[in-house]
């Protein structure tokens, strides 16, 4: 069996990012640009006051000085948006707005604070330097510049900048449709009517899957549950692949008389890439690359197991999902580290993803590893709020043994 | 003026969460739960087994050992979800797979591997302990006992527990309905045509706004651009109030001639609650409440520059959503350290969020902060990766100086 870490080079390795679309720039955030953009417009677009104030001419303001006031004739306002202000007489300002533009030959802006009004005149001791309290056209971009490359993912900063520049909608990497299913003849679907009948259990990994995928804003298509029988496994699956860009199988993957998604996939042509990793829960996970028409689209078999489901999907389906919508694969980092306050046996030859309750104590942090948490205790791992590594090939953990750990949220 | 810390403080002070609603449970992902909820079902549902293999009768294994096999005879198969199998012969066991309910009066399960299979028949030297592969009715929750406490976090490890428990819907804390417009007659659509008119910028602050709202998971209103002319803002305000849980104005807070936001939420009746704090950007924020028929719906009126609009939505506005929608509220935390490369003058009496590239070095971080990152500069500050605070009161950050921060994602 391959280790975890394994497992995650190999999904990152063998998928690669979904063609391009053109989306309303709204939706654009949190997506990867697909191609270079150029800006389209200088930024300011004029220049204009960075303040409320007045627009002078310095020449006119060449002798202020706090022991002699100028006076200047003010009988015009520029206001944003408004109406365009033209022509200069000596002696005399505009009243302006924040945003206004900058007529000519106005080279400087006084804050409101430095002058005192009155009736159509005002009074100033302050002499400006060239150009204060404008913001120049082009100053932040230039009107061809290069303003954002190609991959880079569009935060609200962006989606800001692109809205100044009038992008109204902006080329991205499609994200993954996933086309999910889950298997089982004792599952039933929660809006079934109490109490279960017996034998039956409620499907909660479909639930768990949609959550996860709705957080992640991923698209996504529940195709139910599927009883155990072949036929009907076979003709979802081949659905499935339809409409999908990738697969998402919970159930049917152990070694029993009735597990038949291995070799359901294997009859479809689906490349297994690995089936069964060194990690606890979820060592039947089953990876596998369908091929149709030069389509390469991948495939997740996952446990039945509630605990497991969510593992692997944060694990190693989240990894997945990140290439395909061009991001930087970002495997799950354990990269904060406490002492244990209990022991723990470990799986032989597995690294086990505990699930701990973390507290924070002084500069460094105590996990209390949860004491039941098997695979199907979905109850017991909702008390933890952190999940630690277990280091590969000990037996055992102590009390009093460092872990690296990442929060659960 | 007040300090970020004080307004934030003032903010979290005032709101409370919204009331509840009851959703789908796949739509519960991230939401606050309303109310204590109780187990419906035990978990798991009835004893089953924990593995592929076959149910025994320990009675029948006493005397196996390495050195003596024993002898079952198989004639039955139980499987998850199938019929169920009745009835016990000395001697018999029964081959079971994983999830199976295990029936009376068999109270162990030999793995698969444990046993060598000829025709209908098993042979085995190991002997199980009593409950040997078996889950236990109840063993995870028991029906009646306390499930989820009023308050917790729906992730999808709870998700994950309701759905197993039977629920298919799920009472929990309203999400605010945002209404929002930004003001100015320089603003156009960025759908319009090229090239922008004179005087004319285009509207990057809705789209901003817009794709805050959207990565936070918050439904919203869009009211569009609204020019400066009182009547118009009055009636867009008070078609918000009614439209939204929260409203959220950008432009018209200067003292400009045509800042009209603050009289006309006076006008209408707003409890203004702090204008103006001493940070940069965004220092014209202001924050009311408006009270209507004992409803309390909160407005904050951001700046009109793009940079100021993002730092204040993030840093003001956002905790008021937590707390609206039950979360425990959470400004940003600037919980990371590193040393600056350069120097950088700040504003006299207030707190600036600096704009910066850092990289990390050994196990320090090196804060490059951005020469130019002016309110209305977000071309500029698309190149920063992170968000420093200056301590209040200096004058000017020196080069080799120690900031937190925190990451702009």
């Amino acid at each position: 069996m391959i280790t975890p870490q394994e497992a995650q080079q190999k999904i990152i390795q063998t998928l690669s990012s979904l063609p391009s679309e053109t989306v309303p720039l709204q939706k654009g955030v949190n997506r990867v640009l697909a191609k270079k953009l150029y800006a389209q417009e200088n930024l300011p677009p004029f220049n204009n006051s960075a303040v409320d104030g007045y627009a002078v001419c310095l020449s006119d303001l060449i002798e202020a000085s706090p022991d002699r006031p100028i006076w200047l004739h003010i009988n015009r306002v520029a206001r944003a948006g408004g109406e365009k202000v033209i022509g200069y007489e000596h002696g005399a300002g505009i009243k302006i707005m924040t945003g206004a533009p900058i007529p000519n030959p106005f080279n400087a802006v006084i804050m409101k604070e430095d002058v005192i009004a009155q009736g159509d005149q005002i009074q100033t001791t302050y002499r400006p330097d060239e150009g204060e309290n404008i913001r120049f056209q082009g100053e932040d971009i230039k009107k061809g510049e290069h303003l954002l490359r190609k991959g880079a993912i569009l935060r609200p900063y962006e989606i800001s900048l692109l809205a100044s520049q009038g992008f109204s909608d902006v080329p991205v990497i499609r994200k993954p449709l996933i086309a999910f299913f889950v298997t089982g003849d004792e599952l039933v679907p929660a809006s079934s009517s109490h109490p279960l009948t017996d034998g039956k259990i409620y499907n909660s990994n479909g639930p768990a899957m949609m959550s996860l995928l709705s957080r992640w804003g991923i698209p996504h298509i529940d195709m139910g549950v599927i009883r155990d029988d072949p036929d009907a496994i076979e003709e979802t699956m081949r659905q499935a692949f339809l409409s999908g860009d990738a697969v998402i199988i919970s159930g049917g993957l152990s070694v029993g008389d009735f597990d038949y998604t291995r070799p359901l996939l294997e009859k479809l042509g689906v490349t297994i890439l690995f089936h069964g990793v060194a990690v606890k829960p979820g060592r039947p996970l089953l990876f596998g690359v369908y091929r149709h028409q030069g389509i390469e689209k991948p495939v997740f078999g996952l446990p039945g197991n509630p605990v497991a489901v969510l593992v692997c999907m944060e694990e190693f389906v989240r990894p997945a999902l990140d290439v395909m919508q061009g991001l930087s694969p970002s495997p799950h980092r354990y990269h904060l580290f406490g002492e244990t306050t209990n022991a723990y046996s470990l799986p032989k030859g597995r690294q086990q993803y505990l699930f701990c309750q973390v507290t924070p104590c002084e500069d460094r942090f105590r996990i209390g590893i949860l004491p039941s948490q098997g695979s199907a205790m979905v109850g017991q791992v909702c008390k933890a709020n952190a999940l630690a590594l277990s280091p590969i090939g000990l037996s055992e953990i102590k009390t009093g043994e460092t872990l690296s750990f990442r929060w659960l949220d």
